[in-house]
């Protein structure tokens, strides 16, 4: 009986600013990916979106990123491992604090944005967000890209990495991500959205944009909640992965 | 054989700024009062002031504070009941996760500034704090001002409020604290100041600023290390209370 | 000929949290209350709102607040007089710099949330918004509410004080704001609004929450565009008053 | 009869913390880069600052930075070129204000920190900051790096670029700054810095960190406040340049 995970970013609104439709995001994810206050997420909207979370029996995910409001934590921000370390620990504490309030607790952790990015070749900042999940001290498994130097570094450390696909992004046939400066980076046709993400769950391989089908060993794809067609489209995806057979459930 | 516990603000530095002689300071108090990030301290200072602390074998507490690191929580701001409950969650789960890195956690909690003035009389705020520190779920002691709003609410809510005394101020007759708005509110004299901490620790008894001698039960003393004549009082009063056989110990 | 000018909030966003629908406001409103980046906007939604302001021939005001983007200047901030005379004033230079550079400059001043509410009453932050304008030097007019403190201040300042009415707030008898803590704070239906506001531009009267017609003598009319309900309410009540033969145009 | 200009960074206190001694640091410099609140410096310190500087007769320039106060506009940060540019013009526009209110005005430009030395290299960073200069629109003179990407982008633009020389730093023969992670870096020894400023004022030449004679053709010598001993720094080069028959003066 195949099953994969379904994650999506949530609690990314600030104080007045609402982002994304959270509640309907719940009904097709089983992973938040909360935000943790350094990128996006002030304290109430973090304790609600951990409340929510339980409510629709969604496992809790620390989003930990670069602390950068204003650029949403999409920009690198060079600073020192030390520091780097010191800020997601941080973050990773004050969800806790916040998901235990909920009556749950951070089950796994994914770096969010530019942090993510930087990480699948950084080597210094890669460590750091390994050294910080490890001080953190619960063997928390990490969400990440196939093949990043994090992931490596990640299951050198002892920690469970677990490979990610992106439901919506079209592969090069050597399996990485189409750079967004392309065309056709995006997908945006839930019926091959879905189609893909079912060969994935039920094969381990997909659909590369050359049309050749590659192996692709993820426990988890990544969804969208920011706008009504990402929403629409995460829907898509589960109903088709149900409708295949397929189990949604949580890696961790 | 008397024993009292000595308390002070560290972790106040921020980034680039430095603020005050943690390391001097940590020679004199039992117990640190460690800035949690929305008034003060980053997430690096956090935790090397935890390091420092549990090397110099003084007790962590959190500073908790209002979100205002430009008035460094020393405004009043009126964020609803909810705000500052999630608020002060946050903290005290971010300086957990720092502290426990260090080897510690968190053993009770001080509301700094403004808030702590605040929480004096305000309702609301005063109910916020304690429900925060409920929901994190250990049972700290909070170091609160003897009569004051948040003291009652802490002990009806089974919390274990801790009366402090400040080292450096002037009382009434009636027992409160001479405001900072009249002369001779602040004592500068470290014999006169260490004379009336060991009479507070011996006899819990001070002398008021009439001469007259009134009766105080407070299980801490706040001093200070933001200035070298601060921290020269607080290890005079260190010294003075040892030399009077009083053992200097964290109420936690 | 009648005229009355409609000002509206603008530039609210803030990174990557859109907020309001700026570009539809625009087409009803002669004035922007554009956000300075203290409660609300960053430079480059400023200096985008800024251009979008002259394309459409509406007239810049600065909207100044509290420095609290978490709570969105919504919140009030017990900061001195001295440090909230200084944040206004590099608030306006701020927004000056991105008018100017749009072609056009400040016209106005709007103080926005807590502080619009604080400074009716408040003695010392109302005069302190007063310095802060004259201190930047060019004598510009200010919006606030009729009857308040600050207008009194503006107005003994020699500063122009524009009192503004609320096309969608109901009104006391005496002529104030209808508490939001009561029902029938919020006016709901265009027709009632905009003949309410008609009514206002001709006759310098509104019908109060109690049927009475009272006296009001407003030079602008506050809109909103924050929802789709709101856009539509302004359009509305813009087109009510140009059946009416009243000229929409900037007081400045 | 040669004369030189001493610049310094100044206001880069930040609510409670302090840094730097201003007042010491005035009686040497002719030119004062003052912080403008995106890495260090609120409001009232610029205030403050900006009415010491004309106190002082030292002329007011703006000491423009990444947006980071944690880490004091120390860590690049990869903001878009138009973020960049809004950012810097946000800041202009705001000293603006609060020099004005202090009599003087914006005389000069000196990127901080890590922006400084970002745009020695990275083009689209360098091209922002010239864009914002010339979008404040009075043709300010930038304080750069010699032989910098951005010199090289301020001239084109018709701006005027100063090259400046770091008292306190040693040079390659090539001309360039020897690494910080060298030793000898930094030099320590005021009587060797001052004989070295004074060469470089008289003769438009230094010795090189191999002894060496090189040409360096710089209006300004950057020295630092931040340290007792930088203020003492600072002023053996102005008594020396003095003694020399240098006159110090602003090149605005």
């Amino acid at each position: 009986m195949p099953y994969i995970d379904l994650n999506s970013d949530v609690g990314e609104s600030f104080g007045n600013w609402v982002m994304g439709d959270d509640a309907a995001i719940f009904t097709s994810v089983s992973s938040a990916n909360v935000a943790c206050g350094f990128h996006a997420g002030d304290p109430s909207v973090i304790a609600q979106t951990c409340r929510d979370a339980v409510a629709a029996g969604v496992t809790i995910g620390a989003h930990v990123g670069y602390r950068d409001l204003a650029g949403f934590g999409r920009r690198f921000l060079d600073c020192s491992p030390v520091e780097l370390a010191d800020d997601v620990l941080y973050q990773l504490g004050a969800l806790e604090a916040l998901a235990r309030a909920a009556g749950s607790s951070i089950k796994y952790v994914k770096p969010h944005g530019a942090l993510y990015n930087t990480i699948v070749h950084h080597e210094a900042h890669a460590q750091a967000v390994v050294d910080a999940i490890r001080a953190f001290g619960s063997e928390l498994p990490v969400l990440l890209l196939p093949g990043s130097v994090a992931l490596a570094k990640a299951e050198a450390a002892g920690l469970r990495p677990v490979a990610e696909a992106f439901a919506d992004r079209n592969y090069t046939p050597a399996g990485t991500l189409v750079s967004r400066r392309e065309a056709n980076a995006v997908l945006h046709d839930p019926a091959t959205v879905t189609a893909n993400m079912v060969r994935l769950a039920t094969e381990k391989t997909i659909v590369a944009i050359d049309g050749s089908v590659i192996p692709m060993d993820a426990e988890s794809i990544c969804v969208h909640g920011d706008t009504a067609g990402a929403v629409a489209m995460a829907a898509a995806v589960r109903a088709g992965l149900e409708s295949a057979g397929v189990t949604i459930k949580s890696f961790a």
